[in-house]
């Protein structure tokens, strides 16, 4: 087993959905993915709070196991703040406010005790510091990255920088379009792949997520959920799964990929079922095995049989 | 083997999408459908054409199987015309024109010779002509549905009369959720099965297929395309291929059933390809094989290793 270093925003979220409404609770993608990965590999957290933050979050996440060292708390600051609303059908959000505060100067410093961390998950986050922390590691094995539309537009040099130097690149399906300049996924793939990564993986939504390689493509649907609460933070928690994964069994393998996925869907799945950190709190290893032998059943489907087979290869 | 009733439009055609543009090319569900079904099935089909109706599209459909003797053709009418327009990642389309002219009087009388048909798909057309053509066949084994939104706002009760009588209803991901009133996916199916159905496959274009049954799903994504044309007709080749597996196997249990839906997914790959049949015609069975092939491999994963797995169980 290895340990996952994870960069990337804590914050305070306001967020509204058609199934309620929460003030200032605990979210951003560092936290996400840390509470997902601790499922199986301690997590090495680099952010940094306000000393709004609540210290029980702090605590909790020390609690499952993360290292802690590389937070940084400026306690006569204010936490990244987040607010959102949610359509009727969870799959689009409007941004109400986005307020950076201890966050819009954040430049990480790794703790020592961090230099050797092979498992990276680089969450949203302005490239330029994706690309800071990974000059702070140099014995990675295997390095994730997300990023978002902000940055294809803005920060787009920065942004392929850092696509030329990670192993797996995190996308969701409209950030791959913009960002390979084309409405088709598949194309869109093959040009994310020829910026650099070796793998990409296009999150869907509540239709999955798909990861590419050289020479194959995966796919595996979102775990179906009649009572999706709140979809924030499921790509992170999703990718926290994935990281943790792989950390844990420390090999980064096509199949062991793939296995990560399901892991995290699994996961993610749990995080949309309540607000803030509560889906993920109650989910406990049983539940994350029930539901990852359930996506296995769900997209099993037999060989053509022997007959049909020879009427295929004979016409 | 068993033959396969298809009902549907007939129809000519005019579409652009951002590849390209044809004008009153043949299209049309039936048509698709019955293209598709009879790489497996012989197809006997139930629609009615006007003296504009190609004769050599016709002569296609006979030649490969297709039993027209369904088919009426008003000479002096003009068959049915839609227009239409996609957008830029072919994922919504806006109808231009919509000419029922010969479809609109359409009230099938069924050929004697098809009233022992056992495998039936019902493509969208009025719901009340849907119940006609089940009222003229007794002995069916397995039918499936299609609809459309227009009949889900001003058919709603003839359209739950249909599916308390089908087997399998066949629905897009919008006019699920509109027919069930939620946004939410699982929801919808859950409400839908309950208006009598005894299994439900939501299409959703791009990400692919889902079924859903009475004791568990299953998805399929998508075969994944960097060259997609024009998706008229993508669903009903889906369709077709489906039930065109069905009656091939004369069999429609759990595994025959997702074993239809890889068939179905593999041939509207090869629809979307190009315009109108072009794409279907050029593509033969052993293509079909490969995709179907392509598309378990896409999705299969292992079983967690066992040292995980107890790691589950003893959480």
């Amino acid at each position: 087993m290895a340990e996952v270093l994870i960069v990337g925003s804590m914050a305070l979220d306001s967020v509204k959905t058609p199934f309620g409404e929460v003030e200032r609770v605990v979210g951003g993608a560092a936290v996400y993915a840390a509470t997902a990965a601790s499922m199986l590999a301690p997590p090495r957290v680099v952010g940094v709070v306000g000393g709004d933050f609540p210290q029980e979050a702090l605590d909790f996440l020390a609690s499952r196991g993360s290292d802690l060292a590389g937070v940084e708390r400026v306690e006569d600051g204010k936490s990244f703040f987040w607010s959102g609303v949610y359509d009727y059908a969870l799959g689009e959000r409007e941004t109400l406010d986005t307020q950076l505060n201890v966050f819009g100067d954040f430049n990480p410093v790794l703790p020592e005790s961090y230099s050797d961390s092979r498992y990276c998950f680089l969450a949203n986050i302005q490239p330029q510091v994706q690309a800071a922390v990974l000059d702070q590691v140099s014995d990675t094995c295997f390095v994730m990255c997300d990023t978002m539309n902000l940055w294809i537009e803005t920060e787009r040099e920065a942004l392929e920088g850092v696509l030329a130097r990670v192993d797996l690149a995190l996308l969701n399906d409209a950030e791959a379009r913009q960002l390979a300049d084309t409405p088709n996924l598949q194309l869109a793939a093959e040009r994310i792949m020829a910026m650099g990564p070796r793998y990409l993986v296009i999150k869907k939504g509540e239709y999955g997520a798909t990861l590419v390689t050289a020479d194959d493509i995966f796919s595996i649907p979102a775990y179906p959920l009649p009572n999706v609460v709140d979809p924030t933070g499921a790509g992170d928690s999703f990718a926290g799964g994935m990281i943790g994964f792989l950390a844990r069994q420390d090999d980064c393998g096509n199949m062991q990929l793939r296995k990560s996925m399901a892991f995290g869907t699994a996961i993610a799945s749990a995080a949309v079922e309540d607000f803030s950190l509560a889906g993920l709190k109650q989910f406990g290893m049983p539940q994350v095995a029930e539901r990852y032998n359930a996506l296995r059943d769900m997209v099993r489907f037999d060989a053509m049989d022997h007959e049909l087979a020879q009427i295929c290869q004979s016409s």
